[in-house]
């Protein structure tokens, strides 16, 4: 009925933050979410909010050159901006990209020491787009280096040259990252992961074999 | 005081929906809802629809025939119907069946290798109808094939055959299902099975033994 | 301000009720709660009903002799109140007690053999009247006999003779009841045993040893 | 566009404690917050009071030279009111202190048997004033005995010798303090900390091992 050009799209944004904050996956300030305009510009929470109770100044919106809108000392994008845009130029079809921070991303990021995940093969996987039978599905894991911009170079690197199976990586020790082809797309899928996450821990925590092992 | 014909069935799904989600319980969409009518037809929650912020738009009606009211792409029945149909079909009483997705529910379904899961022996199973002392009781699970009718098939044959102790049933990685006579009971069902699935992870996770082997 | 006795002394209990409730500690309409009125008779919730959303009128008044205001088939006292009676008759200081079932507590009544628990020294046991450094407490264990006045014959039998540490007793697999001077003071006491339940089981999880041999 | 002056700084507390009391830090009345004025006296919770439903009247003003401002049998300052005025004094930048207990920070603080927990290395340190890769961090435990101007007087002594590398300390098994330059920190403070600590029983609870030799 409404047009959707009338609905700010930083709303969603301030509602699954909220959502995430009450969940504990966005304490202390942590975590980033942003969304993409039709002009590929896009929206990214500031730096340093609250995101239980974000509100519409609380977003910055950088060009796709990179410039900052109004830039202002106040209102600083979130540090990890460039993985939001190095997401953004890899896969054109993404209009939203969520960071969050769980307790169960940080745990499951140390149980392989390698860079990929193995997931356990649950029909749920099909709300990221995996819809074979018990598939055999891993997430990518990044080092979390202090220049973020080093993060981004690998996933660039990484990604062109093997594309990802999810649109979702971890970083190690540092929560998890999805893109969406929307911002409520992008809610599910945080859900989703982070379901995902619950089940490996209390499986683990539970005496069953690691992730990659459970399979029948 | 207030005809019950006047108030709308889906209100009490949306209302259980909503809980369900904030329990965690149907994340990124998943799980599905459902009221029988009068008539034999029920109310189903359509695919794909976030559950914690269901509207009376999110439903299909499905006749007793099968066949589907004012079909639309946009409003498509849940993959899981065919399993409500079965078990409308077996359980004449029930007027009601939910199906959510809990991270406990696919953790006990790994606790056994066969297809029944023995319960603890909890007086709290009276809320389910079990009322002896130290009830021996038990859950059946089903295999989660990607072809639901193949599930629905299995369920039909095996409860024709062996009536189960209690209107529940797990599919292995994918959740519980419950039946009840309404929608109101159907959801305290779901809370009851959930406890239960809850401790039965806590037990192990504290070292104790396997729930068939926790009897006295 | 107000005179104490223009409000319901039933309002502080549908409050608790709820709050319980949306802690997984009354699911499925799991639990009941009491509170005694000048008179000595108490009213207690009503059996069935789904503690998250009680009404005035889903109460019973239960009269110091044990009759039952206004008999009716729609509206039963809880089965437990037989227990609320004992706990009223062994300690007249008693105005308030409530009863409700966490997967902690039913965990926990497990970690012993014998009929007491030992607690954890937490300084925090002063909420409950324990005030030494370091206390040395422990919380009284009752088998959960389907016949509840045979719970209640114990409780009375050993309450007499040795009298509780606390105002609180477990029923092994079904849940903690205390015992309080006020309806408020019934949910502090509630929240803080739970909490110690909440505490011996995460010990366990972590591979600390048991409650009893914790101390130092 | 406010005068922040205007607004009552214990509006902020009044928010945190509930939020604090949602996530189980400060059950049954337990836990303390406080906000230091302009005149160096400070707001702290009154003991004795449930922290999800403070009010104004739930405070005590305590001025710099220690007395209370309208001393009332009825409104007693919290008994950690000592150890508030020790992290005042001897942090002159600290605006605001607040004590939570959650089941998680007791159990941390016997995962070590010395004073200094070893925290996880993680980035999100940064919230918490520590901006180095990869930190080696460490928070200082204190014994909590029952006279709490031991504790402060310890707490003097400790600091004043080897400041701390974190604006938080441990009391053994009786949670954790922190204090922040305004009240709004704090909380944000209390919730990163919060945090680490239920990664820690987790990654115990996984098997992995003690906080301490997590490091890479």
């Amino acid at each position: 009925m409404n047009s959707p050009k009338l609905i700010d799209p930083r709303l969603e944004l301030i509602l699954a933050a909220r959502h995430f904050y009450q969940q504990g996956w966005m304490v202390g300030t942590a975590g980033n979410l942003s969304v993409r305009l039709p002009d590929d510009s896009f929206w990214i929470t500031a730096s340093g909010r609250s995101k239980g109770e974000l509100e519409l100044g609380d977003f910055v919106r950088i060009y796709a050159d990179g410039t900052v809108e109004k830039p202002s000392p106040d209102v600083k994008p979130s540090a990890q901006t460039v993985i939001h845009q190095a997401l953004y130029t890899l896969f054109p079809e993404a209009r939203s990209c969520y960071h969050v921070h769980s307790v169960e991303a940080n745990l499951v990021s140390r149980f392989v020491q390698g860079d990929t995940l193995p997931l356990p093969p649950f029909e749920m996987l099909k709300g990221l787009g995996i819809w074979q039978e018990n598939p055999d599905c891993a997430m990518s894991i990044f080092a979390n280096h202090s220049q973020v911009s080093c993060i981004a170079d690998e996933i660039k690197e990484r990604f062109t040259t093997i594309p990802p199976q999810l649109s979702a990586l971890l970083n190690r020790d540092h929560g998890v990252t999805i893109w969406a082809p929307s911002a409520k797309t992008a809610r599910n899928y945080i859900e989703l992961v982070e379901y995902i996450f619950r089940y490996m821990v209390a499986a683990r925590g539970t005496g069953f074999c690691r992730a990659g092992e459970e399979r029948e």
